[in-house]
């Protein structure tokens, strides 16, 4: 892990150089897939999902929709003790989510009546991947706000392994989460299917969740078509220390967001040129302990660094421009950083507020915007499975009080319609 | 104008067959030519822009940024009364717009603490059209909404007429709303700049506002660099009709809406064949009097229909389908059909509320969803100029209270460095 000093008129290029490389290669031979499978699937429906299955996860299905008797047989495998987790976490998440409900509202004035009335989108299609990332925490993260929102058809769609059945654990966060329907398809394939339905699947409104480069493709592809939420890029962990942290946990916090992915970013912030050292034998220290090792080594060797800023007004302008996904604030005082913090996924203040806290357990979502676009977007939530409608009602003594005006606004943009719209209601 | 009758069982069918051909069409070559232009401003930044601006505006422009000089001679320009009408819409539009303002939160459970911090997108830019489809409301709609939000840095970028000036209208809107830097270029270049940035125009985090296909395409490509608002597709406006509603207001409204463009949809919905009957005398009586006469007979010809739906749960069903950009409700009773309506843009009730009261005067944004997109996508607001940040803080105590929970999530998960990262925290 480099060491590398910075100052305000240089941290812009330096840390280009570091994270510059990871952006996206050219996508035309995967698009060519995608684009395949989904003509494939708006053509043959169920036949050519059943085909893709057979081919893509090696297993021919029968039924494509998981029934009651394997989602029970799962709740049934799955150890109550780790059912109590997840229902814990299930509440945290809940609790914390519950309080982004927006309500609709009503705004009087005279005679006139405005408003904006919220819905939940009707329908949702959540992608869970399969295989070694099949994790039950994105079943809840992602259903979780659906539900609260309101969305009448919660649809989960997930590969099944060799053996034709679904991950018991992703079962049991689908019962826990209350999802309306689970389907055995996976891949672009069952984007595909979500966003222009077949035989058995009807589409949704918006596609959310994870998945590797062809789901991520195919989403973009049919975004339009539905709604998708954001597709994420390359993650990171941006952790600001002052000596007041111990070396330990800045090196544990930094595995963990390496132990992802070997793009993942894992970048110290700290004045202190002596935590800087520590904090590198510590990552010797633990590293060896992990199951990871190698795509840790990499995340950590390509896209990691520690930087040290002449002074706190450059550590906050790199974090603004790092935009991290995750944010760790362990110095004396954290609460005094973050008024100064524009730019982050999830912020995590003090010593014992560590990343795997948000990832599972705390209530906050754990899909975040990645790759700088925290600059822009915000973490997943209900606001996400709803939308609005602006409410507009004027009396006829309302609208007459500003005809003149609104026919004069309308003839000076050259739209005589629009200006008739309003004459007639006021002829003689 | 058809009468197509309609019942519950077929009205999808028959919604479908008129406005399926509204669909996308194949944009290889429109995308090719973007690119290319993309490309070159990246590389060439200024020059480039120039040169574009030269070859597409027919102008040869020394300076870019448009100064102070040409504003205030643009204000000086527009004529007090207009002066006047355009700064009660911007009230009006402010004080809508503000209520939807959201706060951070802050929310304590004994020793944790968990919030959700909102911040305003530092810059983004705005896309006005020139010539013929320069108006002045676009820059109130989309620029009122940026600065409630508390935008640093709002951005206009707008095509120079053949004189090199840029429309006095949208100038003295532009001084009104308080947009920062404003931009005489247009087209896919000047989107390519505000993503990119070029000598001149810094980048911004976020790109709005209507624009040709080029600039729609353009918007497509940059996102993900920037965040962009929605791509408006055709429009329309559905009225929902009975025979206390007047035919004549019903005509006009219809063809405001088809006044757009040809591929806008004009769609009637009423129980009543009488009134249906009544309201194609109505167009015939007023189109004659309009201006675009030509684009209005087409989308009136092509693209619209009344419907005669069997019962009310049909004529709600067909709303929710279309989910129409623009709702009018001219009924008895509008508002008692307000709480079955899920999809739609704006809603307009009774029948004094007509759509070019919300597109320039009442306070809602015009920005709305087009093309079904209502079923997803919410009108233009403040809340797209924020984005969140979720708080999490834990003492000591409270991460010891759970940790045996979260490595335990973690190992279920499979990522060692996630549990270690929390038990490094209490080794002994």
């Amino acid at each position: 892990m480099r060491i590398i000093s910075v100052r305000l008129d240089d941290y812009k290029k330096k840390l280009s150089e570091l994270l510059q490389h990871r952006v996206e290669e050219s996508m035309a031979e995967i698009d060519e897939v995608v684009e395949n499978v989904i003509l494939n699937i708006q053509k043959d429906g169920d036949k050519a999902l059943i085909e893709y299955t057979q081919k893509f996860d090696g297993v021919l299905l029968d039924k494509i929709q998981v029934e009651e008797g394997e989602i029970n047989a799962a709740w049934e495998a799955v150890s109550d003790e780790f059912k109590e987790i997840l229902d814990k976490a299930r509440k945290n998440i809940w609790s914390y989510h519950e309080k982004q409900r927006q309500n609709s509202w009503m705004d009087f004035d005279g005679e006139i009546i405005l408003g904006q009335k919220v819905t939940p989108i009707e329908s949702v299609g959540m992608y869970v991947p399969g295989g070694k990332a099949a994790y039950p925490s994105t079943v809840l993260m992602n259903g979780i706000p659906a539900k609260i929102a309101g969305v009448e058809r919660l649809v989960m769609v997930t590969p099944p392994g060799k053996d034709g059945k679904v991950n018991p654990y992703i079962l049991a966060a689908a019962k826990l989460t209350g999802v309306d329907e689970i389907y055995k398809v996976g891949g672009a394939q069952s984007i595909a299917a979500l966003a222009f339905g077949t035989e058995t699947i009807l589409p949704v409104n918006k596609i959310v969740g994870p998945g590797n480069i062809y789901v991520a493709r195919a989403k973009k592809k049919v975004f339009g078509v539905v709604d998708i939420d954001m597709i994420a890029g390359p993650s990171e962990i941006c952790i600001l220390a002052d000596e007041s942290a111990r070396p330990a946990y800045i090196a544990a916090d930094l595995l963990s967001q390496a132990e992802h992915d070997e793009m993942a970013s894992s970048i110290l912030i700290t004045q202190s040129y002596s935590l800087a050292e520590k904090v590198k034998l510590a990552l010797e220290d633990q590293i060896a302990s992990l199951d990871r090792v190698q795509i840790i080594r990499k995340a950590i060797e390509k896209n990691s660094a520690v930087y040290v800023p002449e002074d706190v007004e450059t550590a906050v302008a790199m974090i603004n421009d790092i935009a991290p996904e995750h944010l760790e604030v362990m110095t004396v005082n954290p609460f005094e950083i973050l008024p100064k913090i524009k730019n982050a996924g999830a912020i995590f203040l003090g010593h014992f507020s560590p990343e795997p806290l948000g990832d599972y357990f705390a209530g906050p979502n754990h899909t975040l915007p990645t790759n700088g676009t925290a600059k822009f977007s915000s973490p997943l939530g209900v606001e996400d499975f709803v939308k609005k409608s602006s409410v507009i009602y004027y009396s006829k003594t309302a609208l007459s009080q500003v005809k003149d005006e609104i026919e004069s606004f309308a003839l000076h943009e050259g739209l005589t319609a629009h200006a008739n719209s309003i004459k007639v209601r006021f002829l003689p």
